[in-house]
């Protein structure tokens, strides 16, 4: 099954880019590497996760802003690529967790990322991932991550 | 116009690589692809961008503050690549702001690095990029940041 | 001397992988370049540093924290490569450093992990560095890190 079909099969569609608001871009490609640019989990233009986690958005919440992120950053390397098809496999995530004093599970709000890259490219969608707490995030999203994707040569 | 006029133009110039204090190195080339170490915005060993952003440090200072490092970028990358002018792209910048709680403009001080590397590279400097908010950095910097730049084969 | 030897000589050795708790893997190899996930200070796991630097672990320990976690990253690095022996270079260390308010010595924590390096590879271990503060870690561990290293062609 096409990561396309996949999509549809979970009710989803890969979102249009965002134009990013400043001198950079959304994905660049390098060889075979796509590098995206970090990601929030927006929705046609409103953040679906905001604040600290857990406090303001709480943990499935956040996991589920981590998908939404990730959807939006494989719209910016599919858009790079030239489709979702070029992609031969997710390398690595990294997750910024905007995280409220003492909450130290970055790691399950991470799994929302990873376990949804797996969900659409099964064993290729494994990657290596580095997920931190951080105090503050652009806009105040619960979330920020990045892609690096390899592609098909 | 090369680079090295251009920044003449803006009455600017490369400075010295100041050597890391460790055991690590400005910069290193793999391929064709140069990584920065993190870098402060240093001039000649003093900290231009201190404290928080922006209860320390107001924002147009930490968006000079992040020029100041990617000069500092520029300069190790120049001296692994051999020379400004072996840079063929910047390829990625990661910003990490030290951030006052509830300061959530990291894009803005981003930007500052952003479009400062347009200005001298012009297409060739569009990047992909991550701003994150951190509540502390080396030395009580403002910025940190760090450059991944593609240079001629 | 190998790097097997140098560990032993020093008291050490490789521990075993920890297999990661989600959908991600400890390491990737793309082309010659080995990409580890973030590694935590580990010990059976145990972590051996917890908490705030300093106020929960002192920076000598969390710079012994640091080694620990290099070595679960050089034991993910070396499974992937089929061996230390295959690695050619370290190439990157990220290094994020669970920090106290007005903690500003991340870079001599870090200094823990780029020692550590030199001492197992000698100039090969010689590495670029981005070392930040933030303010929630992964199982509140004291210190998270990861490494890019370039295996032998």
């Amino acid at each position: 099954m096409s990561v396309h079909d996949r999509l549809k099969q979970l009710g989803m569609e890969l979102p249009t880019v965002t134009p990013p608001v400043g001198s950079y871009v959304p994905a660049i490609q390098i060889g075979n590497l796509i590098h995206t640019s970090g990601q929030l989990p927006m929705i046609k233009g409103e953040l679906t996760g905001k604040g600290k986690v857990p406090t303001d958005t709480p943990l499935p919440n956040a996991q589920q802003a981590a998908r939404v992120a990730v959807l939006n950053a494989l719209a910016a390397a599919a858009q790079s690529a030239g489709g979702l098809d070029r992609i031969e496999r997710v390398v690595r995530v990294g997750v910024f967790v905007n995280s409220a004093l003492g909450f130290t599970d970055q790691a399950k709000v991470a799994n929302g990322a990873s376990d949804f890259l797996v969900e659409l490219f099964g064993e290729k969608g494994k990657h290596v991932r580095a997920a931190v707490g951080v105090c503050e995030l652009p806009l105040n999203a619960a979330v920020e991550l990045e892609l690096t994707i390899q592609v098909r040569s």
